[in-house]
């Protein structure tokens, strides 16, 4: 199994390396800037490649790990391309690739950072495909890299981004808050960190809403109000502390 | 060193616990409900009272763990104590204790549930008294439990209080939001749980600020529009996604 990889971020390095550790040949890095793709191609073992017109035609697949909004200009430019192509969003629907002959959604449902290594195997990855022998083969190459591979729609695909934005983009917001109130007030972060991981064990395994703490959920007039005193300065904060408590109140069970 | 725990509920469950798993007396349990007292009293080898005129009146500590609304007047009817009298509260001033000979405050800063065990040494205990000699005792009984204690006045300890807010409640109730809508759409929790975690796991070694994703700090409005739509019959959460959205924005680097 071939695959060259479009791209050499956060994304497209971790499939990278995971591949490699997989015993998947990486064969060529294709980036914007070529010293980025020469970077990560020395890290899987692949060839950087400047000019797309050397694309590896007798790869398996082309996996195209950038940002949403470049997949549909960079699909145009790989129509030579005869293998399985498939990109990492989740965002983006699968008819980004119409006019190919085999296409799908190769999508792993976690938060990267180059700096930080990541088990792969416990990653979800959500694929799609144009047909059932393309999805098997996706599906083929997903489960060497991870035990929870899912074939899931790009509509409901979608909805699993959405769901991710809430519970990991603005997650990380609020933890960004957090720190600078703590920072502002010459308190040290690491009060709140095991706090932080805590909060996210606990719905490993029951759900959010049975372990509902905090004011809001108490209907704590009184703490509530005292906190937006706190904030009186902020009033950004005091109308995310608001909605966010309002809501709170609202799903109480 | 003997303590009276008033209180049976999360806190005064794992404070309990954590007692005697240090070795410490845990001599009396005072609760509401007097089956809740017996069933704590039980767990911690201690001697369940329904009148608080039966308070072991040469115990070292009485730990306060209830309500933030009930301490003051469940403190009034405490004032014959002689010895140290603390609360566990983040947001409850330490002059609630005004009149008492001996008292402080024992706040550790974690997210306690009844069925999820936790180790105490990790917890940050953060500890205030009304002299420096009780100070020293009270630092002394907490660094039995936790390897992080630090002395926190009263109002730092309420910006603790509210930082602690955004980065554990409201931020539970956003993986809430995050799993009705995989749930209304027919998507397993299971493919956001490992996300939640390594979200919670990358800040404990860095800042929050410099490992946000997401579309709000890429400033992709195209998604940020798609995800809107995606919204609209939930004004709520539409009001939720703009907010944290722009703020994100503006904290960008």
């Amino acid at each position: 199994m071939k695959v060259i990889l479009i791209g050499s971020g956060n994304v497209a390095t971790h499939i990278g390396l995971a591949l490699k550790d997989a015993g998947v040949l990486v064969t060529q890095v294709w980036s914007k800037q070529y010293d980025h793709a020469q970077a990560l191609a020395t890290l899987v073992s692949a060839d950087a490649i400047e000019n797309l017109n050397k694309l590896d035609q007798t790869a398996d697949f082309c996996i195209i790990a950038i940002k949403d909004d470049a997949i549909l200009s960079m699909a145009k430019e790989l129509t030579t391309f005869k293998g399985i192509i498939v990109h990492t969003s989740g965002a983006v629907d699968l008819t980004v690739f119409e006019g190919f002959e085999k296409y799908g959604v190769f999508y792993p449902l976690q938060t990267f950072s180059i700096a930080k290594e990541i088990d792969f195997s416990t990653v979800p990855i959500c694929i799609e495909a144009n047909t059932g022998v393309v999805l098997t083969c996706i599906e083929e190459l997903a489960k060497k890299l991870s035990r929870y591979v899912v074939e899931i729609g790009s509509d409901k695909r979608k909805i699993l981004h959405l769901a991710a934005v809430f519970a990991c983009n603005f997650t990380n917001h609020l933890y960004a808050i957090s720190a600078d109130l703590l920072s502002s007030h010459g308190l040290d972060f690491n009060l709140i960190r095991p706090l932080i991981l805590e909060t996210a064990e606990k719905v490993q395994l029951t759900s959010p809403k049975n372990v509902q703490t905090g004011p809001a959920v108490r209907n704590d007039e009184r703490t509530m109000k005292k906190h937006e005193e706190l904030l009186l300065e902020q009033p950004q904060l005091i109308n995310i502390y608001q909605i966010l408590s309002e809501s709170i109140k609202k799903t109480k069970k």
